[in-house]
C-alpha cells in the first residue's frame, strides 16, 4: 500500500522554522506527498496534552502516516517509533513516550511497531535535538515513497511500547451534595471551553442541572447541546463535538472566568430541587 | 463547473485541532482539493470582524469554495447556507448570521442560496458545537466532488439571508475644529495598523495633514503612502493595501501606542495652517 | 528550468488574511504551485531576526523560489528584488534590505540578480503597503508559469546588493575569569531555547563545564547534546540542531528563567575545578 498522506501533530508553535523545515525534508524527498496539519500548537513538552489532541483528531485524519511530536526527551536513549495500525492504513510515527498511544487505541491498536534504528535512512545533523527533521521526516519521505515499514528499523514486541496516560473519572461522596463524579480538565480550547473527562453518558443518572464543584468555588450548570443555550454570564455543560461534558459560557471563556487550566479537577452533583441562584433575565442576542 | 479549490475562514485558531480536523475531512472525502487557509486568526466569536476580513480577501481568493466559520449560534436555528456567486464561480459556505454578507456583495451578490438541510451529506456527530467538521467540510466535499448545489439543502430567498454589518463613516461638527468626519477602527493588524472605515477619497477635500481626535487624545498626522514616511514616534494616516486610511506609525504599533482597538471611534478634521508641534529632526533608518 | 515549489518566509503572523491572500495571488496564477510555510512568526520588522531564520531554513527548503518578506520599507526606493542561487535552482524573491542575503550566502551566494522593475507583472493595487500581494506573489506566479527571470527587471549587480548582518562572535578578558568568548543570543525559539552565535567548535578549547556571564548573573552550565541531560532547574549548552550551542533547561523555558532575549550579550568562561554550586540530587524523569 503506496500511502500519499502526512498528517503532522506538534508542539513546535508556529513562530520558528521548525515546521517548515520538517515539511521541507519530507516534501523535498517526497514532492508528491499531501501534508495536513492537525496541530502545532500543543502546549511545550505537554505530552499528554498532544496525546488527547491525538486520540481526538485521529478517526478524521485520512488514511496514511501520522508524524507527531512533543518530545522532551529527543536525542535520549527513549526510541523513535513508527507503528502500524488497521491493518496498513495508518502508521504513526513519533517518539515512544506515550504520545502516540491513545491515538493508537482508537485505530484499534497497534498492529506492528519498529524502532527506527535504521540510521542509514536518517538525515545527518549536527545535532541530536530536532529528531522531527532528521529521523520523523525522512523515514516518513522514505514509507511514502513505497518503501517498507520493515525497513524502517528493529520490530518491537507492540506490548512493550510506552503507554498513555488516559485520566479516568471517578466517584466521589460529599456530606452536602452526596454522590458525584470527580473528573478533570483534559482539555481548555481556544474558546475556553473547558473539556472533561466524563460524556453526557457517565452522568446520565444525574438530573440535567447540575452543581459544579471547583475547589472553594460551587456552580450550577446545565447540560445543553449549544453554547447558546447557556445564558449570558451563566455557566453551562455543553455536550461537545467529541461528546465530553465541556464547561462552556456563551461568547466567553469559561476557563478565563474560572481560572480553570488542564488537569484541575473538578466535581459533579446533581443540583437538585433548589431554585437556581444565578436565575436571571435571559438577555441573550438573536434569541 | 467542478471546482477544486477551497478557502478557509475561521475563529477556530491554530491551537486546537479544529483547523486540521475540517481539513481532514475535505481530503478524506475529496482528496483532489487545494485548500488554502485565509486565516483561522478571527477572535473568537467576532462574526464583525470576520465578515471583514472575508470581504477584503475575497477579491483574490481563486475561484472555487469558501468556508468560512465564526459561529456562536452553531447547533441554534441559525441557518447553515451555501451561497452562489459569479455565476457559479464562487461558493460561499457558513452560518447565515451575517458572516458571509460583505463578501457576498463584493462577489457581486447572492445569485442563489441553499440551507445546508439534507442531512444525508452531513458527519453523524455525538455534539452539535462542531458545524465546520460535521456540515460545512463534508458538504463542501460533496461539491468538490462534482455533487451540484442544488442538492445541498432547500433553495433560499436570497433576501431573506442575514445582512452583514458594515460601518458607514458619518459627518461631525466641532466648535473648535469645524467639519470633519466621524469614522472607526475596523481592524487592528499584526502590526499594530489600526485600519480607518474611511478612503483616501472621503477625505480628499481635506488637506493632507489631518487633526486626528481619540476622545480627549488629539494627534496630527499626514497622510502618506508608506510606513516609512512617518516620522519616528510620529503618527501618520497610511494609504493602506485596500485602499483605506489606517492610523499607523513607522516600526512600531500605532494600536499600542494609541491604546486603539477596533469599534473606538476616531474623528478627522482638517489640521489648519499651524505648526506641527510634534515636528522634529527626522531620526529615520536609511532615508 | 521550471520551478513548481514556493516557501515562504514573513513577519505576517497568522491572525491576518495576509498570508492567506498571497498564497491565493499565486495560486490563481498558477494552480500547480506547491507552497509550503518556513513561517510566518518573525518578529514584525525584525529584518535580522528573519534573515537568519531563512538562513536555517534554506539548506532544507525544496529547490524552487523562496518569498521572503519582513519589510518595514515597503513602498519606498528599497529596491524589491529577486536572486538566482545554485545555478537556477533556487530564486529568492524579497526586499533588498538584507533580508535574503545571509541565505543568499548559505546556497553558495547570488549568481544573478534583478530588481523586479518590471510592473507589467505587477498587481494593480490602491496602496503601496502590501508588496507580498502586489509584486513577489504576482513575479513568483510568473516564474512558476515558466517565465524567464531576466523578464522580472534590470539586472542589478549582485555586488549592490544589500549585506546581512550576521553578529560574529569575540573574545573578552576578565579578571576573575580569564579569556573567554563574547557572544549573543541570535534566536529564542518556542520553547525558550536561546541560540547563541558560537558553535560547539569555538568553544573547544574549554572544558565542557562553562562559566556563563549574563550581565551581573552568573552561572554554571554543560555541554551537553540533549535537554535531558540538563537536570531540573540547571541550566545547560545543547549543541543544537544546527550545531550552534543554546542556553536551555530541561522541560522548561531558559528565556524565560533568565530574562533573555535575542542580541543580549553572553560571555563564556571555562568553569574550572571549583564544585558546581548548583549540584543537587538529580530528579529527571524517566532517566
Amino acid at each position: 500500500m503506496n500511502h500519499t498522506h502526512v498528517a503532522l501533530l506538534t508542539d513546535y508553535g508556529m513562530n520558528d522554522e521548525f515546521v517548515g523545515v520538517l515539511k521541507s525534508v519530507i516534501i523535498d524527498a517526497a514532492p508528491h506527498a499531501q501534508i495536513t496539519d492537525i496541530s502545532h500548537g500543543v502546549a511545550p513538552f505537554d505530552v499528554r496534552g498532544g496525546s488527547l489532541m491525538l486520540a481526538r483528531a485521529v478517526q478524521y485524519v485520512p488514511k496514511g502516516l501520522i508524524i507527531a511530536v512533543v518530545d522532551p526527551g529527543v536525542g535520549t536513549a527513549r526510541r523513535a517509533i513508527a507503528v502500524e495500525v488497521a491493518g496498513g492504513d495508518g502508521i504513526l510515527i513519533g517518539p515512544d513516550n506515550g504520545l502516540l498511544a491513545p491515538a493508537v487505541a482508537m485505530a484499534g491498536g497497534a498492529e506492528r511497531a519498529f524502532e527506527l534504528s535504521n540510521t542509514s535512512l536518517h538525515l545527518e545533523a549536527p545535532g541530536a535535538t530536532f529528531a522531527g527533521r532528521d529521523i520523523f521526516a525522512p523515514v516518513a519521505a522514505y514509507l511514502l515513497n513505497g518503501g517498507r515499514i520493515d525497513d524502517v528499523g528493529v520490530q518491537l514486541d507492540v506490548d512493550s511500547l510506552m503507554p498513555g496516560l488516559i485520566p479516568l473519572p471517578g466517584e466521589v461522596n460529599d456530606d452536602s451534595y452526596g454522590a458525584g463524579v470527580k473528573c478533570e480538565v483534559t482539555w481548555v480550547d481556544t474558546f475556553g471551553n473547558c473539556q472533561l473527562n466524563v460524556g453526557a453518558d457517565d452522568v446520565a443518572h444525574m438530573p440535567s442541572a447540575l452543581r459544579v464543584v471547583l475547589g472553594d468555588d460551587v456552580r450550577r450548570a446545565s447540560i445543553v447541546r449549544t453554547y447558546a443555550e447557556i445564558q449570558t454570564g451563566a455557566l453551562g455543560l455543553v455536550i461537545d463535538s467529541y461528546g465530553m461534558l465541556a464547561l462552556s459560557m456563551d461568547r466567553a471563556s469559561a476557563a478565563e472566568s474560572l481560572k480553570l487550566g488542564v488537569t484541575d479537577e473538578v466535581w459533579l452533583f446533581p443540583y437538585g430541587d433548589e431554585p437556581d441562584p444565578s436565575q436571571t433575565t435571559r438577555v441573550g442576542i438573536r434569541k
